[in-house]
């Protein structure tokens, strides 16, 4: 069997996902603008990296990427979330989210924050219920402890109010990586995590995952901060230098713009380099390596 | 051994519950604020019928009440979260809740959100990661699943849509009901049916305990709808009569006062009647019928 180029696979991810997040809506029996206003949200054409990164681990143990729909769509359900409440006039105020008006632009804050609110909810009701003949009760409580632990108090909500509290203050390094590491790092180490839980990795491959999907969260967010500087507005679909004019931290900011590349480079080789040490054909998690550090938005 | 007077038990319920909330909060490693804003909503002094309940359906089934005290709390932690979001000001627009300042109004919308954000999430990790001899992965599976559904986009979520698109509308009797049996029902019927889980209930007595809570749940709406007509402002902590200034349908305004009662005294007693269908001794689940028919707020 020929083995599916990264573009194949990561097309048939992102088709995968969408399909199923549509599904998922489609069966509640809630009142229709919940559902509409969820839907929008879902389907208003992310990148699905998280899905992606968890269907990569799956593949990585030679496990259908099927055994981790329900997941990688619970996953993408509290990312969905996060950012309409982020959005929200109390919160960031942003009326555009990749070039489309926000959630609450088009059903009003009342119901955008009730739609953040249901996907949270729902995330963890998919994985609860999710029927799967190789996924046992005990994995499911273990997904979804690691979900809420890293999606909480203790990790992106942690991260989101610490940014909230920085803002205008200059940042320390160490403050600056709490909050990414929290904010956006811990909703990208989940779905290797996940995955690997699902694919039944042993402690010891769970515990090197982690310490490269740590690494790759990293890069990710030096790469938004040096998008934020370099990009277009219709690539990255926010104001470019808007993190500039809210006075925020970043990491070209504490270390220039080429001091941010060189550790975006540096942090990239030590992720490969923790693939390297697992047994397994990680032919996508080295893929998705080169994505974060090429992407233009 | 002595059998503790309802009192007694209630009041040990509530000392238990408040003070698991407490340690609950207390050892999350979070920004501080986050954590005084989830603290200062759980311990605003709500009456606990819902960890109540739960409880006095373990007692029902001879179980030690200390089982239920993470699920408890969980349930405590949603029905908190599902306060401070209905008070925002894009909400309901509360500055008072129980005679005090709500969240928003000490803590600022953009916390008082990510608190509401933090405690739903947090409840799904206590469940998940609770550790008693006595409960297995599918129970705790079971236990996360009803907690979801009660609690999302078809159960109370749906039921606040519903609220929120009545208002200013006159509503049919089913209208009513469909809003009532979620908004405020699906959270009342989940601690009955939790204790019954928790304890190893059949599926017959889980049916029966989930018709008698159901029951329950109407008449506890009923109830709200009377004392927003009847009692003063100082009992209920809110503005009374604010249902009719609101233009809100409520059981009083469909039936009148006196009929309301009648339903109310009605439904209580079919409460009771599907306990006594029981063969166990559900003392306190009696009780809290008495209590719920008798309460001032």
């Amino acid at each position: 069997m020929t083995i599916p180029s990264f573009s194949t696979f990561a097309k048939k991810s992102k088709q995968l996902i969408e399909q199923q997040l549509h599904t998922y809506v489609g069966v509640l029996e809630s009142p229709t603008v919940l559902k509409e206003s969820m839907e929008y949200s879902l389907q208003a054409g992310g990148k699905r990296i998280r899905p992606l990164l968890l269907f990569a681990t799956l593949d990585a143990f030679s496990k259908d990427i099927e055994r981790g729909l329900p997941v990688a769509c619970a996953l993408e359900m509290i990312h969905t979330y996060s950012l309409i409440h982020d959005d929200l006039p109390c919160m960031d105020d942003d009326d555009l989210r990749r070039g489309k008006p926000t959630n609450h632009k088009v059903f009003g804050e009342d119901i955008a924050t009730l739609a953040g609110d249901a996907l949270l909810t729902y995330a963890f009701q998919v994985i609860a219920t999710m029927n799967h003949k190789e996924v046992t009760s005990e994995q499911k409580v273990a997904l979804l402890a690691e979900l809420a632990t890293s999606a909480g108090a203790e990790g992106m909500i942690a991260g989101q109010v610490a940014d909230m509290q920085a803002e205008g203050k200059e940042l320390k390094k160490e403050e600056l990586e709490y909050i990414h590491r929290n904010k956006t790092g811990k909703l990208l180490v989940f779905p290797v995590v996940a995955g690997a839980i699902l694919a039944g990795a042993t402690q010891k491959e769970i515990a090197t995952l982690k310490e490269f999907s740590e690494l790759l969260g990293l890069a990710f967010q030096i790469k938004d901060d040096i998008l934020d500087v370099e990009g277009t507005e219709e690539q990255i679909g926010k104001r470019v230098g808007s993190d500039e004019t809210n006075e925020k931290s970043t990491y070209v900011s504490l270390h220039s713009l080429a001091g941010a590349k060189e550790i975006l480079a540096t942090t990239l080789v030590k992720a490969k380099e923790s693939l390297n040490s697992l047994q397994v054909d990680a032919r996508y998690l080295y893929d998705i390596c080169e994505l974060v550090g090429n992407r233009e938005n």
